[in-house]
């Protein structure tokens, strides 16, 4: 038997057993969105996750959301009453949020030319990520006339200890490396065009409060040290993002209070020069993976070698985190459940995979669970953030899994 | 320094140094294709691999075209004149090459019922890959009135040794348990549905030579077991696939006439029951996997911390497998070139990544390559097989990439 993942607190099953999201059961889900495979993300532990974070930070804090995370269009006309701005990562994903009225800015690191008019046209801030993007960005503005809004996004010399996917401290793509920012804000300033301020992304999927808060009082001293250097005060500093939740077995939930208290001291006794500086966080994960859950139906039962399998007609191609092939460096098992025996007791070891004819396709390996056969609903949790656009969904020509925000 | 993949053999530079393709270069060939990031596939390739196959094995050995390795409408339309079969992982596959005239099987573990309803109607051979798939296709036999053509998928108590993907001799979802095949070809008898024979695909992505030859041996006795045990001479039998190609350093072709001659030598002396059974081999990444480009165009090239990153259009959302997130334990570097200078002397050592704003987007880590600045093409090579539709093509909403076959 291995351990799976913790099932996010608050999934309760309702009549017959059935597992319910949104007060509603997965039987109605799966009938309302026309069948399997279906993610269902629940509205309303978005907005319990946005609450939760406005109670621990400072009301000075801006909550921007990811939308490389879940770009689902519902989800994001929904997110988009609840945070203060969007982050996004390609002209795509701006495309998809330029309706919804909140500032966006725009950082990614290989921005084509067209890319970079469209945003700059739109309004957006430029996160830029190197000076050749500076001065192609500057040369667009100037042959077309354009006002734009640039911030500058540093490599710190630090990273996010514990970090899933460390993204600071290192020689990377992302961002001009910090010694050199402060020329690159005197290029903007020096050129004319409206300086934003500064956008610092250390690393993700950090579940200990304390390697973000030395993250954030390391982020914050650094903004100020560029600043003085640039002998510019930044408009606004992205803190980055970072915050994780639970997937695996002895993951333990981050400690929010305790990373908000934290910033809200160190703001409390800013450097002069970032004494008007507003300050924002930016959140996909944290925010909307905790509230998706996909459902798979199983379409066969077998036995193999002395091990059961249950093969549903899901599978990688939609949740290709879930079989390990997505940044880990060992495969460990997603929070899982029959959702329709939600309530009923572990009785037998399975192994549960997708219907895809390759080995990688494995969503769930030896783990104990209640009785299942063919017909039955699985349910793998934390499946709300980079779930089906992180996943080959052309693969083996299967059918596109259904989205539902209820 | 970090060592690269060898650049399959038969691609040279051209005029100005452009690296060409089927005798057009690659500027010619993004033009044609309207821009990067853009598949190319050499259809002369892929016929030079088949004329291989013809002639390392023998004429009774038929070869399938395993359509999962690449999908893309016009390569199954040019291989449809070239192989003797399809072999199919889902309806959707079906869909692709239904109307190609070639006899077609259909494998894979989690069939469902209106998959086997749509197959079975278009006379496709289905490989049953457990007794409950079985019962539930001859359900839709009986209840339809139609007629089937059911083979047996056998999980052989052998593996493929070395083989990238190991997929037999285990537990696995795939087939029935090498000693209920003869039942399971009983039941098929009995039932009266027309039995095609055998399937036993025991791994892939093997480039040692011994190690196929030891593992159709043992296919072959154990087609011939099962058959002898069932009473039942197999009409065919799929010997499986699993030929690789080198993706990395130190990797040696695949010694194919070794194999072959050695198969011509088992088929020579068959047992008696397999006196009249036809053979097939199933071949997907060995016959498309070379023949394939991915074309990504430089968009920023920059220096952090001593290292020089090119950033390009391209990235993971189209070619996992080179960024060593599909199936890999440890990321290697895919062979790789710029291919607008192909001819050029190696200066300098860089990294290339995507455009995706996630450190996982790494197609080349640490390489010596010629120069190469922004709007320079990078070409990753043995991209023709589980490129495209094994990657997150939604991933960041990023612009799809084109497809060429030329």
């Amino acid at each position: 038997m291995k351990a799976t993942g913790p099932i996010p607190a608050g999934f309760e099953s309702g009549e017959r057993g059935l597992l319910e999201i949104g007060e509603r059961d997965v039987d109605t889900l799966v009938t309302q969105a026309g069948g399997t495979p279906l993610f269902v993300y629940n509205s309303q532990r978005i907005a319990d996750q946005v609450r939760r974070f406005r109670a621990a930070f400072p009301a000075k804090v801006g909550l921007h959301y990811a939308v490389k995370a879940n770009p689902y269009a519902p989800l994001l006309e929904y997110v988009a009453n609840l945070v203060d701005g969007f982050d996004v990562a390609s002209a795509g994903e701006l495309g998809r949020v330029a309706h919804l009225g909140l500032p966006i800015s725009f950082a990614g690191p290989g921005k084509r030319n067209q890319e970079l008019e469209t945003a700059i046209r739109a309004g957006v801030t430029i996160n830029l990520e190197s000076e050749g993007e500076a001065e192609r960005a500057l040369l667009i503005c100037q042959r077309d006339g354009l006002t734009a809004k640039f911030a500058v996004r540093v490599n710190p010399p630090f990273g996010l200890k514990g970090s899933g996917q460390k993204m600071g401290g290192l020689a990377s793509q992302f961002g001009v490396d910090h010694d050199r920012a402060p020329a690159l804000v005197r290029r903007i300033v020096d050129a004319g065009v409206e300086w934003a301020g500064l956008h610092i992304f250390a690393g993700s999927q950090a579940l200990h409060a304390d390697a973000l808060i030395d993250l954030q009082r390391e982020t914050v001293a650094l903004a100020a040290s560029i600043a003085e250097e640039a002998g510019q005060a930044p408009p606004h500093v992205n803190l980055g993002g970072g915050f994780g939740i639970p997937y695996f077995a002895k993951d333990d939930p981050l400690d929010l209070q305790a990373v908000g208290t934290a910033l809200a001291d160190r703001l409390a006794r800013l450097p002069k020069i970032l004494a008007d500086t507003q300050f924002s966080i930016e959140l996909g994960r944290w925010l909307v993976g905790e509230a998706g859950v996909y459902l798979t139906r199983i379409v066969d039962r077998k036995e193999s070698r002395g091990k059961t399998f249950l093969v549903t007609d899901g599978g990688l191609q939609h949740q290709l985190a879930a079989s390990g092939n997505f940044g880990q460096l060992l495969r460990r098992n997603y929070p899982v459940a029959i959702a329709n025996r939600f309530n009923a007791a572990a009785e037998e070891e399975v192994t549960i995979t997708g219907c895809l004819c390759t080995p990688l396709d494995l969503l769930a390996d030896e783990v104990m669970l209640p009785r299942a056969d063919v017909g039955d609903l699985v349910s793998i949790f934390c499946a709300g953030a980079y779930g089906l656009t992180a996943s080959p969904v052309g693969f083996l020509s299967q059918p596109m899994a259904r989205e539902l925000l209820v």
